[in-house]
């Protein structure tokens, strides 16, 4: 079935999903079955990676005091930002920035020490590792919500300290705090830019033809 | 409709398109309809990013002589990387690591200078941009896919050289190649496992419960 082609109908599915996949903070709680999480891990493993390295890999967080020792390092980044942020310190704290205590599943994705794989690699090496790890991420974040499930990547976190809990090896880098379950109502639009903190960039400005700042007229 | 759920038919589309989603080195030239790469384009300005920076950027290659440049800086790297190899050299030089004369649409994907963003980066700032834009990639890949596309990430490159080549201003990396079009057949299974080259891990071996190196019972 791998090579068939995908109808008009499932392209525009896909692109609905893509559309309405949100960075969740707000979660109901409730139980993901397991079969539901295994699917999700799965996608997230069919991922591409530099030289097939696959260098991802998925905590998932079952332990009570685990999760809230995790929830007060998040704590801790949340306060060290908002003094970092100067004039936007107050309008920061009031927006809601992560859902570790409220969402169903808690996992953390890190990244494996390297392994030395060298195809793709002999240039930017940390980089492809990390951006194969990120890939994995999306295609759990789309899968989460094709469940009907939100997700949320928090990245307010010392990587040290959580990588120190969680008793990971030398050379293990967490890149994510994934905040995953059932939802009420999923964000119409990103979450900061309906809030009022940024918002997004026009396609244009993102694309250009043969050099860089060169307009892209086919857009 | 974004809050709109998925039903389970839209949901076992998805799982299809991302198990058959691969990264593609043989392409059969071709165009690809303004309409089609706009959508694509689309897809990937719908990721995720830190903070809503949303740090990609494209570049569509059109000048036949910047393609063919683009194209010498790949087989440089490629040389480069067999000669690093050792003894898989052989092995190395019989693979088709990458389309880029043969493919309908050259993209760069680069990510922009860094504009400062605090959000979600105190800590992890390169780190956290460079993951938003493989995410951007990751949805190009699979938006290609469902539009019965193939896509190719090539990473053999200088970073630097392509740099220079597109005119990117200080701060910016390019971080993929992608070759985009139409395909004869996918491969059924990723290309350097088909090839030999590796076998892909199983997912029991990246995914644990609560600390690195235990097993998650739920898979």
């Amino acid at each position: 079935m791998t090579t068939a082609d995908f109808t008009p109908a499932e392209r525009d599915a896909f692109y609905r999903l893509i559309a309405a996949r949100r960075d969740m903070r707000h979660f109901r709680g409730g139980k993901i079955p397991a079969a539901v999480l295994a699917r999700l891990l799965h996608a997230a493993h069919q991922a591409p990676s530099v030289g097939l390295m696959q260098p991802w890999r998925f905590i998932r967080i079952c332990d009570p005091k685990l999760r809230e020792a995790i929830a007060g390092l998040v704590d801790a980044e949340r306060q060290a930002t908002a003094a970092a942020l100067g004039e936007r310190r107050d309008e920061f704290l009031r927006l809601k920035v992560e859902g570790v205590r409220d969402c169903a599943e808690l996992l953390v994705a890190a990244l494996a020490p390297d392994d030395g794989t060298r195809f793709g690699r002999r240039m930017m090496a940390a980089e492809m590792a990390l951006c194969s790890a990120a890939c994995a991420i999306q295609n759990l974040w789309l899968a989460a919500r094709a469940e009907n499930l939100g997700l949320g990547w928090v990245s307010l976190f010392d990587p040290d300290a959580l990588a120190e809990r969680l008793a990971l090896p030398a050379g293990t880098k967490p890149i994510a705090i994934l905040c995953l379950g059932p939802v009420t109502d999923l964000y119409p639009e990103p979450m900061l830019a309906r809030e009022g903190w940024r918002q997004p960039r026009p396609l244009a400005t993102v694309v250009f033809r043969d050099r860089w700042g060169q307009a892209e007229e086919a857009l």
